[in-house]
């Protein structure tokens, strides 16, 4: 494949910068408006085929708060398009209508028309309803999206944090705690602060629930003896040395790092900036395939097998993420390596992912980079973390 | 790879007993009681590295269950070895002291020492558990344990199939059943009766579970219309036109076939044996993998993309149901397609599964065959599928 663009160079970083853009408003977005917005019912559908055509009309409630956030977040940054605002409002109406089970908790699927598949043991439903809510209160002004946004994070929180509020997954064996819970909890609240400004939610700013849970992470979940952010850790930070406790996610910790870099050079904090180029580096490390290229997904903290079966395939959405740490690091510190990362893995993502015929990206490569799914999206591929990478990076190259 | 035997020539079935015998006696079991069997807390630990390293302590309810039945097999069908039937004898005793929460059902997974970690919404540990008592109860004669696979197979049928009995995964919106339930439903009522006789569990005998089960398969999951076996269907059998719905399991409907051609044969019942190769026949076409040879893990019924990310890796447990299902359906109807079938699966499987160096099989890998993870087993994969194909397959070929 040809060298791809370094960002160490002006003229790279412009190069980089329209490439960026064009696919994101060139292709991405026009896939998903084009295929996926559900004219009928309102909401978007996510199981689209390599062309594009619906291969499951079920939806995923995770999607409709990722969609509107995308749409409205492009509204309010970008350009004015009402086709972005009429998407968003799609999606928020339909959530607000279909989404919520009668005891407030957020469903994980309902069918096209709204009615209720399946509700899971986790929050993340009510994290994206949070934040399409914020940014679409911001492009609309109306009152109850901002209250909406609030709410949904307020039980996000709740559910999350509360001992005992959410039905356990295990025994009481062995309590464990998983770095999730903390990291989309800082993404969330950034992305209310931006764009609802430092509101209160459940006796905390926006702001001082970030520092709640960076405490945290760096606390418990941070290894420097291992070098490793983990993924799942004891009640106490402890290391548990069992297959799902050893289980590292190099792309969520990557995804982490940023989150906390972001932070940092919001408040020009250099010890935050210097946590998330830590992660960054460590998980690196842990991450990339040196043989194939690429980021596997999950590996073992002790170079052990990893349990789940995909545990070498090359996902997407770490991609995404390393491309946005990868390029926030280099703009933060200027150190040459983490341009050569950027170019490493912005190069074997732009060689691999892109459907050239039909656009948008495959999502689920083999391990070698061979095209394992031929799907667009589904449950958990839609509009969200190709086009946030790619508004993001865009962004940040041209100083917005 | 070297041409294998076939089995249509007297030569080549002689060969393949003896490779079966010899794989199952002097490479498989030999390697689960040197690194599995747990002789300071009883029971079998099955997360083991490509040497036979432990690479976690935790132990699976189902592998309990499982491999008890498999060594109190071995004791009461090949050899009076007592290193078996205390194997058999440790996983039964771990399995009732442990495994059991206060109301009856079964946990999925608890601690080397005993501990519950997980419980999950459905109900294989107790078919497991069923079959590893009667299988121990023969092997003994201990009343106890053949009134424990009485009670933990009435204790399975009813959570499978009392309306209610166990929490539902799903909302009431669209009501779906899986063949799961009935095809180890079959199995396990098959595994009680030639242990125990023909016993009562809830009302029926296993003769007659066998017969409920089979006829729900046929009426409800078989479709002469798209040549399948489908995995899960609505609550009258309607095809659902979602991507759960449509995903096929072909090593799965492999399996339940032979599970019916067993039936026919101590049945000498020609329709059960004609429905069985008929499963095999459309399952196989579903499944097998044309350009890299060895079973598909999931297909879809109208050729879409499958949502789960492993869908075409290849699992070794797939190809042992496969490769008993071809010998079973060429000993039945002396057809030479399925001489060329198992010539075909047997092919692949041992070219890319054994581990020569360390023994036992891999269990996954990559669709172009390469393996995927080093390890020998976990919380899926243990003494069970290929013992019991090593010892099917040895015994069917020597007309034990």
């Amino acid at each position: 494949m040809a060298m791809p663009p370094s960002i160490a160079s002006a003229e790279g970083g412009s190069t980089l910068a329209m490439q960026y853009r064009d696919a994101l408003l060139g292709d991405v977005i026009p896939f998903w408006l084009r295929h996926g917005m559900d004219r009928e019912h309102g909401g978007i559908m996510t199981a689209l085929d390599r062309d594009g055509s619906v291969i499951d009309t079920d939806k995923s409630v995770w999607f409709q708060g990722r969609a509107a956030w995308i749409f409205a977040t492009l509204y309010n940054t970008v350009e004015q398009r009402p086709e972005w605002l009429e998407a968003a409002r799609s999606c928020v109406e339909f959530t607000r209508r279909h989404c919520f089970a009668p005891d407030g908790k957020m469903y994980f699927s309902v069918t096209r028309d709204g009615l209720p598949l399946r509700m899971r043991r986790y929050v993340f439903s009510e994290s994206f309803a949070a934040i399409a809510n914020a940014a679409f209160a911001r492009a609309t002004g109306d009152a109850r999206s901002a209250e909406d946004a609030v709410k949904c994070f307020a039980e996000y929180l709740r559910l999350s944090f509360e001992p005992g509020a959410m039905l356990p997954k295990y025994e009481p064996t062995r309590p464990m705690k998983g770095v999730a819970a903390h990291m989309i909890g800082i993404a969330a609240a950034q992305e209310l602060r931006a764009n609802l400004g430092d509101v209160g939610v459940s006796g905390r700013t926006c702001s001082q629930w970030i520092d709640v849970s960076i405490a945290e992470i760096e606390r418990d979940f941070l290894k420097p003896e291992h070098r490793a952010l983990m993924e799942v850790v004891g009640s106490q930070g402890e290391v548990l040395d069992h297959c799902e406790g050893r289980m590292l996610n190099p792309g969520h910790a990557i995804e982490c790092a940023w989150f906390i870099m972001h932070e940092g050079s919001l408040r020009k904090d250099a010890r935050l900036i210097g946590l998330g180029t830590t992660i960054l580096d460590w998980m690196w490390k842990r991450g990339w395939d040196g043989e194939h290229g690429g980021l596997l997904y999950f590996t073992d903290l002790r170079g052990l097998p990893v349990q789940e079966y995909w545990h070498d395939m090359k996902f997407w959405w770490p991609h995404n993420e390393a491309i946005i740490a990868t390029l926030l690091a280099w703009k933060l510190t200027g150190e040459p390596r983490y341009a050569e990362m950027h170019r490493l893995v912005h190069g074997w993502s732009f060689a691999h992912f892109p459907d050239a015929e039909h656009g948008e990206w495959y999502g689920y490569l083999h391990r070698d980079g061979s095209v394992s799914s031929r799907a667009k999206g589904g449950m958990w591929k839609g509009p969200f973390h190709l086009p946030r990478c790619l508004w993001y990076c865009s962004r940040l190259l041209s100083d917005e």
